[in-house]
């Protein structure tokens, strides 16, 4: 079999079970996004002021892709009072639709209302693989610098929403916020683009209000 | 033939190439070192300070790896007056020793004292791959975050040298210099780790010397 037919082979049974995945958190009326970015763009400090706004109207799992055993992001999500699933990808540069499966399982989907998905920090092998989220989510961070877009072009084009992090930094790296802007609208005319601090929390309340009109608030919401 | 067999095959490949390589280099006294790190850490600036530093003395050619077609970093390192060639490596997330090939048959190898290859932006693919040159070198930044040894081990183990950049965003930044540190050490004893700003020049001193320690300067080297 040859090499291409194998690939195309592997990213078909990853996209029916990514269908799976989906029909399956819709039914239980589950939102689900893939958040992705580079190393260090602060995904884990996102999803902990994340948690930390929504926690008293929502149930949030977190499912943690990482390359190596370690349960650092896992168990602070954890310690914020969120169930957390940890996915070891032996090494592979991204989560699959497999993977995806394996981590909802151990979730209760049926106390959810929402499952935020760790993706590998990693701007290229993420953009390739359908987890069977609802949404994709991209974080940059001020101090990656305003030419990402233009590097890294594959994920900007699958996204829905940008999440600029790190706007405290600005005053003290150069970034020109236009110039990431055209990046982005050459390759996704339609994502929001949100910038916020995860650090001191200004522009959360954008990013929230994002969440909040894409979730299906399940009755057991008590506020 | 099974997967693993297949990935053994190519391995060994690139290894094979990456030997040769290595052996050519020597034999023209060019140094080579392979430059990894996130997007976003600051290779490109730090490539031009380097530059900069060095010119006066020693001719220096790039090879800029990227997943996608835009020559960004190749026409500031051209700008800065010298040669670069970049590589597309068709959305791959890291060079290998066949592209590396490529890149040094369109350089002038017997004008060259040093050859600084910039990796695809990455801390995961970039790790596995020998390319032939004498030397791995990271660069990590403050703004990722002093977990990054923790989360991403397998690129510290084989590394000479960690640059760690940004450090004017220090007084802005949490980063606790001990548990990095503490962190590469338990994956990498040897490593010299070399704290600097490409942006301000604070610690390029250290850096150059140890450049300046493994180069064989030429003869037309004038000053």
């Amino acid at each position: 079999m040859s090499k291409v037919t194998e690939v195309e082979k592997i990213m078909d049974a990853n996209d029916q079970v990514a269908g799976l995945i989906r029909d399956k958190l819709t039914a239980k009326k589950v939102f689900a996004i893939n958040l992705m970015a580079s190393p260090g763009a602060g995904k884990t400090t996102f999803i902990l002021r994340t948690i930390q706004e929504l926690s008293s109207r929502l149930k949030i799992g977190v499912i943690e892709g990482d390359t190596a055993p370690v349960t650092i992001d896992a168990d602070k999500i954890t310690a914020a009072g969120m169930p957390a699933v940890q996915i070891n990808t032996g090494g592979e540069c991204h989560l699959d639709a497999m993977m995806m499966n394996s981590g909802i399982e151990q979730l209760p989907l049926d106390d959810l209302d929402l499952i935020i998905v760790e993706n590998v920090g990693n701007l290229i092998c993420p953009a390739a693989f359908n987890l069977g989220t609802h949404a994709n989510v991209l974080i940059a961070s001020i101090p990656e610098g305003d030419d990402k877009p233009y590097k890294y072009p594959n994920i900007y084009r699958g996204i829905q929403c940008l999440v600029l992090n790190k706007t405290d930094l600005l005053p003290y790296v150069d970034f020109n916020l236009d110039y990431f802007k055209q990046g982005i609208r050459m390759l996704n005319p339609t994502a929001d683009i949100l910038p916020l601090s995860s650090k001191t929390g200004e522009g959360m309340d954008a990013w929230l209000a994002w969440l909040r009109a894409r979730i299906g608030e399940k009755k057991h919401a008590t506020k």
